[in-house]
Order: C-alpha cells, then structure tokens, then sequence
C-alpha cells in the first residue's frame, strides 16, 4: 500500500514539476528559473500543507528522490527545442492525475493529523493546487484558479469528499483513494473538454 | 476573559473575511477565487504568526468555526448583486476593528512565546497586516500597506506599544488590550478621514 | 568561532538589508514599506530555511540584534535623499558577500538538521536567494534570479558544494566555509563584472 503511494505521489510531482517547466520557459527564464519554478510548483503545495500540520522533514526532504527526480526533468526539459507543441496539448491528463492524487493524499495526511473533515477537504485542496498558486504569483500572474478558469479546485475540493464519504462504507482504504482520485480526474477532463467553469459576476 | 477573545477574533476574521471577498470579487475571480482570497486575507497573517511562533494547530484549525465563518461569508456574498455600493464606504469601520483586534492578540501570543517587546510588537503587525499583504500579492498588486496609503501599519505599531506599556501600568490584561485595540482603532480611522500618510520620497 | 559567524552573518543581514530598502524607495514605498521590504529581503530566506527545517526559534528571533540592525539601517537611509546615487554602484560587493555567507551557513544548518548533501545544497541557495525572491515579488517583480540575470543563484549552489567538498579535506571547518564564501563572492563579482549568464530558450 504505502510504495503504491509512493509511485503515485512519484507521478504527481513528476507532471507538476512538468507543467513548472513549461510555465518557466514561457516566461523566458533560464535554467535556474527553470528548475526553481518546477521545484515550487511540484513542492509548494505539499511543503504548505506540510508545514501547516507540523509535518517534519517535510516530504520532499523525507523522499529526496522526489528532487532528484524534478532536477532531472527541468534538466532535460531545458534541452528540447519546444516542450510546449509536444506536451501542451497532453498536459491536462497528467495533470488532472497529479490534482486528483496530490489532493487525497493531502486529505489522508491531515485525516490523520487528526483534523476535521472540513479542514482536511482544505488542506486536500491546499495541497493540489497551493504549488500552481506559487509559481504563478511568482511569475507574475493572478493564479489561474482564482480565475474563471475550468473547474480546478472545485474538482480537488468534491474528490476530497468522495474520499472521505467512501471511506464509510465497507471498502479498503485504497478503494476509497482510488474512487477518491478518479472522481478528481473524470471531473477535472470533463471541465476542460466541456469547459465548464463557475460563474463570476466581476464588477468593473 | 478567553471567550471575550474568541467573540472578537471572530469579529476580526468576518471583517477580513469580507475584505477579502470584496478584493476577489472587483478581480473578477469565480467563488474558489472569493472564497481562497477571504481565506488568505483572513487567516494569513496569524498564520504567519503561528508559524514563525511554532504553534500548533494553526488558530484557525484549532477554532474551525472561523473557518466555517469564512466559508458562509464568501457564499452569501457571491449572490449579493454589488457587495461594494452596499459595503465599500464603511467598510473602514470594521476592518480598523479587526486590524486592532489581530494586532494586540498577535502581540500577546507573541509575548507568551516569550519574545521580547520589540519582536511582539513587529509580529503584532505581521498579524495585523500580512492577510492582507498575502492576498494582495496574490492579485497581483503591489501590497497598499507598503505603499502611501493612509496609516496602517504604523497604527497597529502604536497600539500594540500601547497595549503593552499599559501593561505595567496597574491595569487588568483585558483593559490594557481594550486600550491598545482603541489606540488602533482611533487611529487609522483618523487616518483614515483626515488622509494622514507617512512622508516618502520615492525616486523614479 | 560561533562569533567569528555572527559578525558575518550581521554583514549579512546588513546587505541584504540595504538592497531592500533601496528596492522599495525605487517603487516609491513610505517608511513602512521600506521596512517591512528590508526586513523581508534580510530575513525571508533564513527564514524559510528556519520553517522548512524546523529551527525554532527562527534566527532573527533568537539573535534580536539583527531586527535592530534592520530597522535602524531602514530609519537611517530613509533620510538619505538619493541612496541609489551613492550605493548602487557598489552594491554588488557587500551583496555578493551576504549571498555567499546566507549560502554556506544554509548549507551548514541544513547538514547539521541531518539532510544530505543534495538537499543540504538546495537549502543553501534558498538561504542566500529566496529574501530576494519574496521581496520582488512582494513588490510585483518577477524574481531576477529566476531570469537572465549574471549568474547568482548558479554561484551560491557551487559554492555550497565546494564548503561540502572541503570538508572531506584535512582542513578545519572554518577554512571549509571561507573556501565556500570566496567562490560564491568570486564567482558573483566575475558574473557581474563579464555579465555571465546562463542560456535561456525561452519561446514568445
């Protein structure tokens, strides 16, 4: 069960670290930016959650390969020509899988820090979407799911109570993590293929 | 004397609650970016507080109806047509209530973690103001504390010396906090109405 | 020794200090913003470091001196009409020597916290960059390091693995730390003086 975790989480960062890579390069910085972006869009959620429970080492210095592995990426990111025609357009998938799992392993962790349901669902929210909310504001822009963006953190924050939900019935504990992340996942692409948002009334 | 503070934490959690949604809503951001923002602006800067003093769980986990406060706030205000033609004019009055509030507690949390008067005071003001600071980086704008607007933080730093010369002074805690908040109060509406600003002298 | 440490890093705290205050008079901030920015730039990265290894109390908490430092070095060039004619040209070299001194002591904390060396070095350079970073991008910047800047963030990870690789030699622990800090300032002055920089793809 837990190296099912790991491989899972492993994926997360992975497509998050990705996604740092793509936004960093658009924005024209070089490698440095490159990889510290992908460090706190991969980190910055989870290292938030971390440290709002008082979750010591932190899980990125608790599984160092997790850096490694983001070093590794924006390293051999920095050397294609155009990441953004390869991958932009594949990017939701292994994106949506990265919210849908990075929000239930936040809602497990803080579950078992013994909070309430309703500041676990947060914190499962938190921790899907605080490392885009980072690196967005640290290169410059209204993070996108503030936004009238495609349903984002609605799907992390309705994932997180499936999770909680199915974990009442009699089924196993991965059950109800995968229920959990597919429910974030199948959510997650509908909005973007549908585009489905949440209404605004801005006022200007 | 305990559930005198919760009455006005929670008064200066409202406050910054609907400062919050107001700053979101004239962003034009959807209710995840309402609700995230008033989150931000109303549990950022004690949770800075908290995290900077080691304590745990953060105030807002361990009092979560102000977290279910925030909640309510941003979904009814999301409904009412133009908060800002109702609210934005005295809107001044609560959010000088809470600033006063959040700083002379941040003070006294301060102090019982056993820093000195000088380190109270400056997280004090972090508790004050940095919600708000916090938010508004968010948005993208540079923090209107920082900049010339009419007194803030220079408020907060007065109330909360106040607060604890009272303190020698033969006072009980509770007087000597209701002069500190008034301090901080008084002022910054007086700064308010009279458009008092520290001097600057930027160079462009 | 552990004195020969505080006298630099106070050199430290007062470099970094005074890139603050003249970044937030260049944005035309009043003396609250030129603090508070002073002491975000001069603390934030230590900080950071503090929170993610959970040191406590953070170190501008346990050494006051450094909140004095900052706020007089604040009050004082407040006075001063234009700072920028008389310090921006020398700037470079007392910031060149808090970068390499925040580095190699976040490396020295973070190996003494029980990281590895991988880690360890990634704390160094969030040490020696990350006030920086938070200071622009409080002030609505996209953080230079992260940009075509001459090399800086690139000069504090070297210089964090030459402290680490010394250590394996015969030398003392103080002869590690100056090797590590005469890089990164070397290193530093070098990138400015023949504008090194590190390639950048980026793609409009």
């Amino acid at each position: 069960m837990d190296s099912f975790f790991r491989v899972i989480e492993l994926l997360a960062v992975a497509t998050s670290g990705m996604y740092g890579v793509l936004l960093a390069r658009r924005k024209g910085m070089d490698f440095v930016g490159v990889f510290s972006v992908s460090f706190i869009i991969a980190f910055g959620g989870g290292s938030t959650r971390d440290v709002i429970l008082d979750r010591h080492p932190l899980f990125w210095i608790a599984h160092e390969e997790y850096a490694y592995l983001v070093f590794g990426l924006a390293a051999v990111m920095s050397l294609v020509r155009r990441p953004h025609h390869l991958l932009s357009k594949w990017l939701h998938i292994p994106d949506a899988f990265g919210l849908g799992l990075f929000c239930i392993l936040g809602t497990s962790y803080a579950l078992s820090a013994g909070t309430s349901w309703f500041i676990a669902s947060l914190l499962g929210v938190v921790t899907g979407t605080f490392g885009g909310v980072i690196g967005e504001v640290i290169c410059n822009e209204v993070p996108s799911v503030f936004t009238t963006a495609p349903l984002y953190a609605t799907c992390a924050f309705v994932g997180s109570w499936v999770y909680m939900l199915a974990m009442l019935l009699p089924v196993s504990e991965g059950g109800a993590l995968v229920a959990g992340v597919a429910v974030v996942v199948i959510m997650r692409l509908a909005a973007v293929y549908w585009d489905l948002r949440l209404p605004n009334r801005g006022e200007l």
